[in-house]
């Protein structure tokens, strides 16, 4: 793969931010030009697919600000520092739906926008799942909503659900 | 969905980039509690599932530098300004892969990552493939592979394909 390697430089600070952290790095390319790379580092995330004991599956809806639009997606967080993602799952799953999985595997992990960002969610599928308390943050505003797997598919044709780590874990998930 | 829905009270410009732009916003949540969200606007891009008579695809291999791996992806492209996305397809398909199609339908668009940028991503699937010439730009590096489905669904079961675009468009082709 070495003819298609890029070389570390220098990097230059953006921005230091609450969630991300923005840098300037300067490369080398495989025929020795120099190029510019702006990069966002993100913490990563965990994404999940709750599947009920009827094949139903939970998803929630929010308001997205970078995109000005309420999204349909599976339950989702960022990890916090250092946290590992197999419990991060559990933790957010609960916080957001209140379902606690009695089976939970990690189906793949993804690079969402590789680009420009260094953002890495690992996703899962969640079974046998028993409710428990919803409990989110005082300003976190989350709607829970559950769906035929013939409903889902409908809201892919459509394009009603456009969440890029959604779609993977869905259909990855045979919906 | 007003009770998911939050206010734009004021934006802060971070940096303005050559390919990114970044703004530190402060929204009113709906329960007038302020926030503020970390936001990178993005050009938009355009990505192809390009399926060869005998049914194989064509991916790239190219090196990203945000996550320091070289990655296998579909073909694509970010928009130029004011581009229409279904010429952006047209032209980025040719220059990387050399391939023109004599069929070319957008399937969806996707977020690739809601929670902190706009980056939309329009998918199409590419039929009726012509080989042309490759022309890369001189700071291009890119592989082009042709891979049965069945090879790809192995690449994407063992997590080698873990792009979000490239899965979400193989996938909603029925590869």
């Amino acid at each position: 793969m070495e003819h298609l390697m890029e070389k570390f430089v220098s990097s230059k600070e953006i921005y230091n931010g609450k969630i991300i952290k923005v840098h300037l790095d300067t490369v080398l390319l495989p025929n020795n030009n120099e190029a510019t790379r702006e990069v966002v580092d993100h913490p990563g995330a965990v994404a999940v697919v709750p599947i009920l004991d009827d094949g139903s599956i939970v998803l929630v809806k929010q308001y997205r600000y970078p995109v000005d639009k309420v999204t349909l997606e599976i339950p989702a967080g960022k990890l916090d520092y250092n946290e590992d993602p197999d419990d991060c799952v559990v933790r957010e799953l609960r916080e957001e739906t209140g379902y606690q999985a009695k089976e939970m595997n990690r189906i793949t992990s993804i690079y969402t926008a590789p680009g420009f960002s260094n953002e890495i969610i690992h996703i899962y599928i969640a079974r046998k799942l028993v409710m428990g308390e919803v409990c989110l943050d005082e300003d976190e505003f989350v709607d829970v909503d559950i769906y035929k797997p013939e409903e889902i598919r409908v809201m892919i044709n459509k394009g009603i659900i456009n969440d890029a780590k959604t779609l993977t874990g869905l259909l990855l998930a045979g919906v």
